[in-house]
């Protein structure tokens, strides 16, 4: 791997951050330790390091859904690298094309400004019973 | 943040990453606790756990390279989150648009392979010259 210092974390990995070469579309987010990095460009394949099974893995080993890399790159403080893929299938376990397949409410303030006004009437109908 | 069941790391911890909601470039990596995950939703910019200093930082406070959050979803681990946001000027404290400007060279067996010829030529020529 070149003459690159990768700044491994504690554990010994990196994030790596997948995408859809095509699309831009960010797939999933994985951990590499450096055998895995080294085998990834070895085979332009991904490898991930499975923090919960303790072990190597090829993306699409067992589903078929191999991941072909295009592009890799890495980041300002060489803590994390970035995969740019020719996806076969579906990236996600769920099936879903991307991992990242549901968003997050941008607009909770406004449900609870809405919840204050209810709370408002509430108490003012309260208050004229009394 | 709705019933989101987000898994922090052992540092309370989620990696966030960051990509430019008009091209899809993706711009950084970063780190959210709960805390700046809910700032991050409250301001519609982006607040990130410094690692290094051990503090909440709303990333443009400073360089005013604010980074407008248009679309923010998870992952199926609940364990990783992904911003789309409007970038303003650079993202990468060097000057770079994106922090991932440097590419891994995935052809480095083919230089191995060209090492070899020459040290093989380099060889053939010793011998001839016993």
């Amino acid at each position: 791997m070149e003459n690159i210092e990768f700044k491994f974390d504690e554990q010994g990995l990196l994030p790596a951050i997948v995408q859809d070469a095509r699309t831009g579309e960010v797939l999933m987010l994985a951990y590499m330790n450096e055998e895995s990095l080294q085998k990834t460009i070895d085979t332009k394949t991904t490898w991930f390091y499975s923090r919960s099974r303790k072990e190597l893995w090829n993306k699409g080993a067992t589903s078929g859904n191999y991941q072909y890399v295009k592009n890799m790159s890495y980041d300002c403080d060489e803590d994390t690298v970035l995969l740019q893929v020719e996806q076969v299938g579906a990236a996600c376990h769920t099936g879903a094309r991307s991992c990242f397949y549901r968003d997050i409410d941008l607009n909770d303030d406004s449900l609870d400004y809405r919840r204050e006004i209810i709370h408002d009437v509430y108490q003012s109908i309260l208050n004229r019973k009394e």
